[in-house]
């Protein structure tokens, strides 16, 4: 089959169209009894999967015909295949999210409209009708899971512009910022919680909660900026960006699921259902781009995946109050960043593509290059860096006979990596650095749980709801 | 100045910097009082003026590059100019109508932090970041004032994915209804109000109010079908989409006020100022298309703009409550509508393109037509009824001395306003159009404010807020 052949072959079809019958019946099924979300959640992600694979197939030259194409500089026939299908993703996404909204709030309105003892449906809707009745609803929460869906809709706008027009690397840095002042707006407007708990050691100075007030909104709004950026800049291989959202989202929900499963109703479990809600649909398109992402690519994801990936995880963790977990999660995002830092803000020449430089002889991918000439060699303390670097095992240094600087490998982690490892196929480098996603994710996970019961006393803090 | 020239004249940047700068005066000047809301809009909807107004003309080549340009084919001279500047209106204005959100509540914020009466500014911020005490918050009017904004999203987005991908008709014309799904599902959730008010001769049979139940929701997912496709159907001339646009707008916004200027506090109110919040915003950012699309359009505004805009008409009226009134206001559009259905439907042959015809020797737009050969003639019933329809003065009909059929003119108003007028210039068939539009509007005002009181006993229902 090859990346222009737009039909689902007739094993893709009917394993499609299996799953999406069984998550349908699934669906249909929640309606029996309380209108469990979580499983009409888990169902609506099932049916995100097939709509997303099938979509993405069939959706292809079109996109190619409308512009959206790249090439493949890691393979050996550098043939063009469609760009941008993380904006697939992100429609499909947002469908499935809308089309959840009624679901979390079911038991509400029965609640609301028949005085809790009835659960004929039949009943209900009738009542429901009425309108007048719904005044125990929850709308604070349905207030605070439309504006993540407004959040959302908001980057997945932006990255499409961004996708279509090239903007340039100092103006995208602000998309995510855009696109989270609905966030930060419903909150200062619905929550207006601004203050954070104080370690235990420093408790006697500070109190016990500290009102940090402005403070707050600044750091969630880096939060913001930060995400989705970083997860844009760990990219340049098959797969990588697609694999590292996917490890985050499925971190995150495990650590949801240490609130639901706990002996007693832990206080924080709405907040952790309301992040399961929308990781789910996200793993559910996310995997389905995997598939077509995946060495060898057939399409590329573009920059609409990796911001609104980002996003997915500012909108949880900021309105699950989790924050602090989300950057636990982060780390090798975090390192990546610092890493680029010094070619990011021009220390050392940037060249337009630092993705590892494909050796077409064997195959295998080898850390790229920024070059020096013997005219434009790097400041004496920027070379002395770079020769510590070079020592510490951060960075490979080629000189000349004289000392000169010839090239120094590219500070990205992919670059890095293969530093450590020596050359490797683009799908092995991928496995790598998703393993070593995971088992960073999980340790952070480990210290969050089990290590801050030493500074913090509490687990975690309800919010009233 | 040329069309691809992207910098303001230095008139435009000194009025426009103007305006902007009353207008944030303006803005900073409500949080002194009760931070009123509708002044805060109307100071908002001029930067959002301002803000389009730069970027339609800043961004113009940038679109262009992205191959978002068509040529003007009644013009002289056939250049290529910018296609799809609706997308930077629905964007301003998305972000507008986002940053506004906080106004409306500011009063209830107040309220339920300091107990009514304190109104000093800074305690307010104090208490509200305490975040427990907002249980009085009226986070039903926050749902659906961002349902609506979810909705104007989804719009938006799969506007520019139409503008993009050049979607068949018969695909497009259910992208409205995927975006009315967030408004009927929070409608669902949040009011649930299905009931009608049953005019006077009908209620001794049906009561009062009759539920209509699910036919409800058809009903509205209709409208919502409707104004956004009606509006993109009566199209082709610099202009027209967006005078039509804004007459009705400006016309939805003067039923508002008469609301808001009643001797007693009218039950509707807050409905309506909702509307408003929505309309001068979407008038702001109009206004300023226009004065790029206006003959000689130096920009085309794109599907993109027509949905939005037929949008922002169905969520002001859904959640206003006044659905029928926006009917009213679209006379036109479904005359249009009704006329062109023999076409669209393929009774009759439909050329690729129904704009009237540009005749290059004198300058003015003429009917175009259909063509008839000899050899494919319209069958005996549908003959009859063209010649019947040349015979009421609603159609063109052109035979041989045989009495063949030649041509016919295209079934669009704009070409049969040039049947009955004669041909025109482009500007001056757009503001006759836009004049028929704002008299036949102003008529159904008066229809519904008049006469529906002889059928209805109240003048509009209040829902509980």
């Amino acid at each position: 089959m090859t990346a222009t052949a737009t039909d689902l072959s007739r094993t893709e079809t009917l394993s499609l169209f299996a799953l999406t019958a069984a998550c349908v019946a699934l669906l249909a099924n929640t309606f029996q009894g309380d209108g469990e979300p979580l499983i009409a959640s888990l169902a609506l992600s099932g049916i995100a999967f097939s709509a997303t694979y099938s979509m993405i197939r069939w959706l292809g030259p079109t996109f190619m015909k409308a512009g959206l194409k790249g090439v493949d500089m890691s393979k050996h026939h550098k043939k063009e295949i469609p760009e941008c299908m993380g904006g697939i993703c992100a429609i499909v996404y947002l469908m499935v999210v809308i089309v959840f909204v009624p679901f979390p709030f079911y038991k509400d309105i029965v609640a609301a409209t028949s005085g809790g003892g009835n659960r004929d449906v039949v009943l209900h809707v009738e009542h429901v009708e009425q309108g007048r009745f719904l005044h125990r609803f929850p709308h604070s929460k349905l207030a605070s899971y439309l504006s993540a869906i407004i959040s959302l809709q908001s980057i997945a706008l932006l990255g499409i512009g961004d996708d279509l027009f090239d903007i340039r690397w100092r103006h995208k840095l602000f998309i995510p910022a855009f696109a989270s002042i609905p966030l930060l707006v419903v909150y200062f407007v619905d929550f207006g919680v601004t203050s954070i708990v104080v370690p235990l050691p420093l408790r006697p100075y500070l109190g016990e909660l500290l009102n940090v007030g402005f403070l707050y909104y600044a750091y969630m709004c880096a939060i913001a900026i930060f995400s989705p950026n970083s997860i844009n800049i760990l990219a340049g291989i098959n797969g990588i960006e697609v694999t590292q959202s996917i490890v985050i989202a499925v971190l995150l929900a495990l650590n949801d699921c240490l609130y639901l499963f706990t002996p007693y109703p832990h206080p924080a479990t709405d907040s952790h259902l309301f992040s399961l809600y929308f990781l789910l649909p996200f793993l559910g398109v996310s995997f389905a781009l995997l598939c077509h992402n995946w060495y060898p690519a057939k399409v590329f994801v573009g920059d609409t995946y990796c911001y609104f990936a980002g996003m997915v995880f500012v909108v949880v963790s900021i309105l699950g109050h989790f924050s602090k977990t989300l950057v636990l999660l982060l780390i090798p995002q975090i390192f990546n960043f610092i890493y680029s830092a010094p070619q990011l803000f021009g220390l050392i020449p940037c060249p337009r593509h630092r993705l590892p430089k494909f050796n077409a002889r064997t195959g295998l991918l080898e850390p790229s290059v920024t070059p020096w000439t013997p005219e434009r060699q790097p400041k004496p303390p920027i070379a002395w860096a770079l020769h510590l670097l070079h020592k510490l095992k951060l960075l490979r240094v080629t000189t000349d006979k004289e000392g000169k600087f010839v090239s120094t490998t590219n500070f990205t982690i992919l670059n890095l990596w293969l530093v450590w490892r020596g050359p490797l196929k683009e799908n092995r480098l991928a496995m790598e650095i998703t393993a070593m996603q995971t088992v960073v994710g999980l340790f952070g996970l480990f210290v969050r749980h089990k290590l801050a019961l030493l500074v913090f006393k509490e687990d975690n803090w309800a919010l009233p709801t």
